[in-house]
């Protein structure tokens, strides 16, 4: 397997357009040799009628064979083997032992979705028999289940070179659902996308998948995302990054004759509160938990808690003192990008230089090479918070803000200031959640996920999690980007009515073929009819 | 219970605005003598922040507790009794009986709701519980369920005065998922409005609801409806009407800082597909099947099949024969309002004048009084359909256009030009279903519910009802607006990690109090923990 620098259209690769671009090193500063030639408005389109007609092929192939094909594309993955690490390591700066666990949590996500379409009730069969004899007006037959949407358009993320790229948490559902997926390489990882984008051809190819099923096509710009949202055949979007490029292609979807949802994840300062009970009975051991939620893996998690409120009440001093120095004995790591690096010493100075913040700490340990992210936290009172909008915004990286209340009042209106979060925390002793309702009903209204007494980086994949938020941490908080549910994005329900048995899907069936769990005249059961 | 003709604001009547309207009476072409106060953007501001504060206590109201609130309502429908009836048929000139049915259907919807509440699964319980020990890290405890996201706003829509209007399928599941909703009155039927506002006032008083979870608001015009869908506090529009107001509702959503969906329903032409095989053993009980269907209620239905293919295959002329007689057979009917009247008139005589089309049939029974639809079929050939746009609109009333294709072929081709359709239907034998797959599966891809051998008039309202299909049909395909599923438009997941039992809502306790199915680390079982 070598890197072939072209774009993957269906089942061949294409490189008309003599623009090119390179990996860039971060740990270097360096470019690799390889180069990766973006694709022109001809490739898109040729993409996008490759999936067009696959689309009607692939929702036809069962959802036992669909499980093979996601199986087959976990092997390829891992037969990329050592190689395909090693240049995530290249491109992206994170460590190896990150992004071996990073790749065994794709493998997880595409297996969980193979053994869904195996158990099979995940597409919600519901019957309905008639009634001919009903007064006044017979009782039709009528069953739904879901079905496929159509071509997805997927935008690998730079921050998840596997999980949240081109086999990540967008393609893995879109695919299981029954959708072709074509696939926006990020720039940021051209080489791991292009070894990957091999691994899913290869399995398609051997699992007998019609040809467009998957492409995948690079620009280090914004004019192949554009022609793809906004190509007629394009039914649905999956985007994970900043609220910036999430909107804009929220913006973009809307010029289309025909609306589409873009399922746009865009960010959270996951603000975490401390009640005082909580602050005096846990300050040291609360530094020592914050300090390593901020500073893991350079900050650059979604999930990253970019705001510690408290109040000035017994233990704060001590919290302050553990806080200071784990952030200071946390040592610095590689970004993603120089662009984000860039940003994040841009921002982060942006808010030391704010009316009454303090910086508390600064990471002393600078490890060698570019791009070097140094943990760092900063100090305003909760007034000062409250009166500057600025304050309320994400720094992309290992920087976190505490806020210092004078009272739980203050605290709550503090609180009151931030919209939708993909997750809020509450660390609190059980008696002061009931207590502090206010600010507990305030936190569960904000946010997707809940957190109580632990830290939100750490997204479990499993039917529970729900990856999303009221906006604007993601476009539509009716979704999750992570778990079972996220295949909800990509389907849409369909009624059958008078079909006989013989010609209704094998989910609809009398019989019960493929024993899964159905609605049957308002009662859930596995039995047949 | 008289009719207040002011805007319901909560639990208080407004009426700030001098400028007031009146009922239209379809069938005399005069005005009843009550008048109706338009809303102004001060009560408009007023009724959202009282929804905005009833929201976090209306979401706190147990499930069981909200069924009784909806059942409630059907009571106090019921209370209202005939002067309800007769209001609403005076005002849509729709016959009594029909509307007799219709407040049993609606009575049915919100029963139907009250009873999923109080069984209690819909709110798709799931939970992992935690493996402390897990290597390399701890798998916390996450359970996830479904909880409201905020106020409600609803239009009421003309044509069902009951089941599509102040209580009816928006109303239903936005209450029933625990959202305050916010009404904007159909301005052609306000006195039924006002007698139904009155109704849920008092159900919500005597079950003791907050104030603020209902209000009613009224306009002849668009600023009413405008200031509702911008204001800040709104969290989800219901809409049904036409592809204008649903796109001018959708459009304004789009100017909002936070975007909200619009679930707009904006109607279809409901393709009917006739098989060869089976126009030649069904041609004369077609043609009354077809009759009747077409000139239901006036065809003011957004199921009314609007285009009829067939091929110039054995039994057309003994079809097109009984087509005409029944047509010619049917009555005239009053239609909603004289706007809806003279645009039918319109469309009619502006499809009539396309070129090659020829009139079929009219009714010739024309029933007395004024703004009367007569049913009218037309004809053209597949060529002339397929190169004329205008003929694929709808024509809202008793109309329908037969294209009469010169082979199979040329009916897939004009198929295909059809965009997504709330239904289509298949006339076919059950061998002709695979002979001519490629039909089938266009019909499947562009519709919302797929029907065999029957009219895709009549929306039975059980589980397995899906009433939404590919835009333009609907806003969003995923969604329906009739049936239990229709709850889903106004939830949103959210998770709750690392709570201790006694902290958590009862649907996601160990003990499962409930009894509710639930996803226990990924199985179905009403099992505690």
């Amino acid at each position: 397997m070598s890197i072939q620098g072209k774009n993957y259209i269906g089942f061949s690769l294409s490189a008309e357009n003599p623009k090119t671009f390179q990996s860039y090193v971060p740990a270097t500063d360096q470019f690799l040799p390889e180069t990766f030639h973006t694709a022109t408005v001809d490739e898109v389109n040729r993409a996008m009628q490759l999936a067009e007609k696959a689309a009607d092929d692939y929702a036809q192939v069962p959802t036992a064979v669909r499980a093979d094909f996601l199986i087959a594309i976990t092997e390829e993955i891992m037969a990329a083997g050592d190689e395909l690490l090693e240049r995530a390591h290249l491109e992206t700066g994170l460590p190896l032992a990150r992004l071996q666990g990073e790749r065994a949590r794709t493998i997880n996500q595409l297996t969980q979705f193979a053994e869904l379409l195996r158990e099979g009730s995940w597409i919600e069969a519901s019957i309905d028999t008639a009634i001919p004899d009903r007064a006044p007006v017979a009782k039709p037959d009528i069953r739904k289940m879901l079905v496929p949407i159509g071509p997805v358009i997927v935008f690998g993320s730079s921050n998840f070179p596997f999980a949240y790229s081109v086999a990540g948490v967008d393609t893995g559902p879109a695919l299981a659902a029954g959708n072709p997926v074509i696939v926006k390489a990020h720039a940021a990882h051209p080489g791991v996308s292009d070894l990957t984008a091999q691994a899913i051809v290869r399995a398609a190819k051997r699992t007998g998948m019609p040809e467009g099923v998957f492409s995948m096509l690079f620009d280090d710009g914004f004019e192949v995302g554009t022609a793809l949202v906004m190509h007629p055949a394009s039914k649905a979007v999956g985007f994970t990054g900043s609220y910036k490029g999430g909107m804009a292609l929220h913006k973009l979807a809307r010029e289309r004759d025909e609306p589409i949802a873009v399922f746009a994840e865009m960010g959270s300062v996951n603000p975490i509160t401390v009640l005082p009970g909580y602050l005096k009975n846990h300050s040291v051991e609360l530094g020592k938990t914050l300090a390593a939620s901020v500073s893991l893996g350079a900050g650059q998690f979604c999930t990253n808690p970019g705001l510690v409120f408290v109040t000035e009440t017994e233990g704060l001093s001590d919290f302050e003192n553990s806080y200071k120095r784990e952030i200071i004995a946390t040592t610095s790591a590689t970004m993603l990008t120089s662009g984000i690096c860039k940003n994040y010493n841009k921002l982060r100075e942006e808010v030391f230089k704010q009316n009454e913040v303090t910086e508390l700490a600064i990471s002393d340990n600078l490890s060698p090479g570019e791009n070097q992210a140094q943990a760092s936290i900063a100090r305003v009172s909760g007034k000062a918070f409250i009166s500057n909008p600025k304050l309320h915004e994400e720094v992309f990286g290992p920087f976190s803000l505490l806020i210092v209340c004078e009272t739980t009042e203050e605290l709550l209106e503090a609180i009151s200031h931030l919209p939708g979060q993909l997750t809020a925390t509450l660390m609190a002793e059980e008696d002061e959640v009931a207590l502090h309702s206010d600010i507990t009903r305030r936190l569960a209204k904000i946010s997707g996920r809940f957190i109580l007494n632990g830290v939100p980086t750490g997204v479990e994949v499993c039917p529970s999690m729900h990856h999303g938020g009221p906006f604007p941490a993601t476009a539509d908080a009716r979704f999750t980007s992570v778990g079972r549910h996220s295949i909800l994005r990509f389907v849409r329900p369909q009624s059958f009515q008078g079909w006989p048995d013989a010609l209704l899907p094998d989910e609809l069936k009398n019989s019960n073929p493929l024993g899964i769990s159905r609605l049957v005249n308002n009662v859930f059961t596995k039995d047949a009819i």
